[in-house]
């Protein structure tokens, strides 16, 4: 197992390793105080969305540790100061609204704050708990010893527990079926250089980071067996959409016949999604390209197309492993 | 036609644009001391091999200038500074071999400067026209207005003349045949989105800057009509080693059904070179991807990846480009 923890509640507080620090320092945040929570969020010191969800409730929670009165009120403050940290995180809302119902199913105020914090500490479990079931049913696509090429991030830093993608590959190293991973630095962001790298050294695992253009090199080379990402959303029909860059190396894979898998909890099925096609691309700031870090690489006037995910068609994916299967084409949700 | 120039003789001096600043600020060196051009040729103010050789040629002819005695010993001790340079720079040896062939030829040493300075302009005119005819040749490859997507920097700043794929693109915008230009951002070093923006900029294209796994999208949307790219040695059997990322473009365009052309001189073609297994590659610093210009991005003590090159299988390419004319599979030269 790795040798750290990205979320953890400890001596009755919240502890988050400073992601905005990694790799190169690796800094905790201990915390009880629902402001410090909430900047943590704000400032993307605990990013990933189930990470995201799991630190919020963890803060709703821990809020109830000083209230002792005027709960109803208190309870909506608390709840409108999480839910303004990243509007547009999905999952931040469904966490948050869980806490909710959690609180306003309370038959008492005696123990608002054992209540709650049970509740969050179910919600982190059961994120735990998929994780595991996708790590367990990915071991059923590696044949043999194995190197593979993994994108972006995906293990613990992405979210509640041991993670998507990374934590297959993880499980199967444990399970002597992975010898070696390459990971992509992943542009514009460079999760994989940043984040990945780091997951991979604490979990001991043999490996080299390369830009994302040099996959198609190696796969030419014969060095990659296969290919594992997460997803963001995944269509009805199997259409996955991931960060930016995936999409490539699924025709790499078809083109140098390697299988090419994608790693989800079945949450990220969107049923009421028939295909790809209906998946809309957010793009990101230019900034992203046109500076790294705070370094201006390029003119801030120049143009850029950088859209935020990719969507790579059912006919290139191998397989969709979650928490419940391995699921194979043809994809039917 | 561009409104800057690269390198330029100017006012008995040499003019240079300092490409270690570019985009974000144009500046020209301009000078007839030899030490000075070979510091920029040290610090990288110009790079890319051909233009390295005309400058280095220029600057042992501008040495004369002020040289009344001792030519002999005199010539060999600017020789040897100037080689000093850039060691590994094959163009820069040819470049200073052919001035020393002429100073060898001279029958008296009455007009050494101009005499020295006649052979610099013929080098550097050679390479003016050799650019000149692969940007003529390269119109044949449009059947219609075209949006063309292209890889690392291949114009004036990378040539001594209007340069190879990129005048290609450039010539053929200026007969209409080109509407808008994809540039690969072209990781590690970004010569996509710092000089070939630039160059972009200064023709007046329109373009965007994208990161390098973003072309796979780009030609899922049916954005891209085709793909140049320049080459830095070509095998008889047409093979062809480019900037690392091309291959990856080659197997999507084969992919996609979008054709994959090379632009270089002949001179970049290696007869005694049977086919693409013979090619070394060179593997550059992990600092590269580690660090981005003196941002540290990951640990030092991770490893990478980087090589420096890769290299397109024949059947992958639709034409190559040189000054004497397009060539069509299959290669044999």
């Amino acid at each position: 197992m790795s040798n750290f923890k990205c979320i953890e509640f400890v001596d009755d507080k919240l502890k988050l390793i400073d992601q905005t620090k990694l790799p190169l320092v690796e800094e905790y945040i201990l915390s009880d105080d629902l402001e410090r929570i909430a900047l943590a969020i704000e400032r993307l010191e605990v990013r990933g969305a189930p990470a995201i969800g799991v630190s919020a409730a963890y803060a709703l929670a821990l809020s109830f540790k000083f209230i002792k009165d005027d709960y109803e009120n208190e309870f909506q403050k608390k709840y409108d100061r999480l839910t303004s940290t990243r509007p547009t995180a999905v999952n931040l809302f469904w966490a948050l609204d869980e806490m909710k119902s959690k609180f306003e199913n309370l038959t008492d105020y005696t123990n608002v704050y054992g209540e709650l914090l049970k509740k969050a500490k179910e919600i982190h479990n059961d994120d735990v708990e998929k994780c595991d079931g996708i790590a367990k049913n990915g071991l059923e696509i590696f044949t043999k010893r194995s190197t593979v090429l993994t994108h972006c991030n995906t293990g613990q830093l992405a979210t509640g527990g041991g993670g998507t993608a990374f934590y297959v590959i993880q499980r199967a190293f444990e399970n002597d079926l992975v010898e070696f991973v390459y990971a992509d630095e992943t542009r514009p962001l460079l999760q994989g250089s940043r984040l990945t790298a780091f997951e991979l050294e604490k979990a001991g695992i043999l490996f080299k980071i390369n830009t994302d253009s040099t996959a198609a090199m190696l796969m030419q080379q014969g060095k990659i067996d296969l290919v594992i990402t997460g997803a963001d959303r995944v269509a009805a029909n199997g259409d996955s959409a991931n960060k930016i860059g995936t999409y490539n190396l699924a025709v790499l894979c078809k083109y140098h016949r390697i299988p090419f898998y994608i790693a989800a909890p079945t949450s990220t099925i969107d049923k009421n999604c028939p295909d790809g096609s209906q998946i809309k691309i957010e793009e990101r700031s230019k900034d992203e390209i046109i500076k790294i870090k705070d370094v201006q690489i390029s003119k801030r006037e120049y143009d850029v197309y950088s859209p935020a995910f990719d969507v790579t068609p059912n006919e290139l994916i191998a397989g969709i492993i979650t928490e419940e299967k391995l699921h194979k084409p043809p994809y039917n949700f």
